[in-house]
């Protein structure tokens, strides 16, 4: 299938057609150099006449019970009449595969609400290059008419301090265990989440939850305060009886209000423009340079030497800064 | 104090001159990037004059006993008459910073040692750089005549899944804790892990870790046989007691023959050397651009205007790829 010109795809999604934000997404997440162009002008094109979404981070491991609670509070959103998309960052992780996304049934019922867009991202390709190609994908959201984008991430490998880069508030789930208060938590994450919430607070978990807790807030403390002010909280609840998600909801809304008057959300996303612009003009330069030497191609000798040992990568790198001056 | 010239320094470290060794890795460490050509030519010239070590990476959270646990298991192989480096990979979190490696007191009965030598890498700078910069660390660590490098990371963020791309034998630490058996082990580092240690195990602990030892092995029979064939292990230590390190010593010997003889070893190390050669080609192509394009100053006025709000950043990568072009 041709993929439509930029101008129409534009049109298509100022206008809040789905379908052209899907093809558009499609062309941001390409592999293919020939496509970033484009990317880049679709992006570009829709920037000044978006609103910038509410634009929420959420991570967990697997087990956690991400996709119970995404649905629960995504339709927490949808059914306050407020438009959500939901995209996925899976890079694979190092040693296993596997998409978290497979299919709409994961969130059945949020997937067939009217106001919801839900889209997983391919998996694979270079992290950095995930978590950016998500951020477009979030731009072209926003332009599409979206309030809320919520960015789901899976709870391996290093998707999560990406997605920081992209997001306005980073929630973490965690879950009681038997015997293992912290199960779910990673200590690296912990100390970037802005909520976690400790789900599956139902039943027999109640007094485990309610344990881990308290030991997350004691840890918490530890924590020097944030630049933002804001005190990372914890809460609980158990999306799958529909407890407390809406309070969640309550307590993102309450951070984006805090973190806008005093000012942390305008300078949160100024600096996460300007990461961009350096990201994107790391890969300007890159393709600039690959293509004076003549593409991927020209660099085939210097690797076949590599594998036969007739050179070191040091030696070659050297060799083809003395070729580039 | 200026830096001797590249031959009078790679003749040093040859002969195993520790001063000439780190100067070297200074040069290598540095940010400053007419440093760079230097750095390469230091590891290109001592390349094939080297011996590679035996390589080990070794992570785990603050409070597992990392230092300590690393302090013994450095004097088993210094004591068994084997030269041993150091190096430590220490990229500040996302929000807090902070060295581990503050001074020599941490590790002061092997950092006294004649057959030891114990670097810090400056924290700070972009995680791909820091890892890249040990690894070539570890090169010249090698051709100093070093038989076994361990690089430490701190068990916080991405440190731990770069670290794997430079080493032979990736080792986890983990210790038993009151009622949170799996406390310390990141799940998504877990399946990248060839050895886990749980540390502390002695005294009141020792139940505990009886049972995180078992839970560990149950969990890691969940993951798929890897390429290297290597059943990752649980073993029990305590290395503030020196119980069970000379166990550790020994199975990371096991590994390394298995590895070796397996075909695992060789291959592993190729494509580290290919992926290192990919990104040592990406920062070529990036310097030789952003030369061409009249050096980082040049990029201010664009920055300026994202400031300033007159461009966005997509905007400016498309204008910076039609002035490339």
């Amino acid at each position: 299938m041709k993929t439509p010109a930029t101008p129409s795809l534009i049109s298509g999604i100022i206008a809040g057609d789905t379908l052209s934000l899907s093809r558009a997404i499609t062309v941001v997440e390409s592999m293919r150099s020939e496509d970033r162009e484009q990317a880049l002008q679709l992006v570009d094109g829709v920037y000044n006449q978006r609103k910038a979404a509410l634009r929420i981070g959420v991570t967990g491991i697997p087990g956690v019970g991400k996709s119970t609670f995404i649905e629960k509070l995504g339709l927490e959103i949808v059914n306050s009449g407020l438009k959500l998309a939901v995209l996925a960052v899976d890079p694979s992780s190092t040693r296993s595969a596997g998409s978290i996304l497979g299919d709409k049934t994961r969130m059945e019922d949020l997937s067939k609400h009217p106001n919801a867009f839900i889209r997983p991202s391919p998996s694979g390709g270079t992290l950095g290059g995930v978590a950016a190609k998500t951020r477009e994908s979030m731009l072209l959201c926003e332009a599409a008419g979206f309030d809320v984008v919520l960015v789901e991430t899976v709870g391996v490998g290093q998707s999560e301090t990406e997605v920081i880069n992209i997001t306005d508030t980073f929630l973490m789930l965690a879950m009681p265990g038997t015997g293992d208060e912290l199960q779910g938590i990673k200590r690296g994450i912990m100390e970037t989440a802005d909520i976690i919430v400790i789900n599956k607070a139902d039943g027999d978990n109640l007094n485990l939850a309610n344990k881990a807790k308290k030991q997350l807030e004691m840890a918490l403390h530890l924590f020097p305060e944030h630049e933002s002010k804001w005190r990372p909280c914890v809460m609980k609840a158990s999306a799958l009886h529909n407890e407390g998600v809406d309070e969640v909801w309550k307590m993102i809304k309450l951070r984006q209000d805090t973190i806008e008057r005093n000012g942390w959300l305008a300078e949160q996303r100024r600096q996460q423009q300007l990461r961009e612009f350096q990201r994107l003009s790391e890969e300007a330069f890159y393709s600039m340079a690959l293509r004076q030497f003549g593409g991927s191609n020209a660099l085939a000798p210097i690797q076949e030497g590599l594998e036969k040992g007739n050179t070191n990568e040091y030696g070659a790198a050297l060799e083809l800064l003395s070729k580039l001056n």
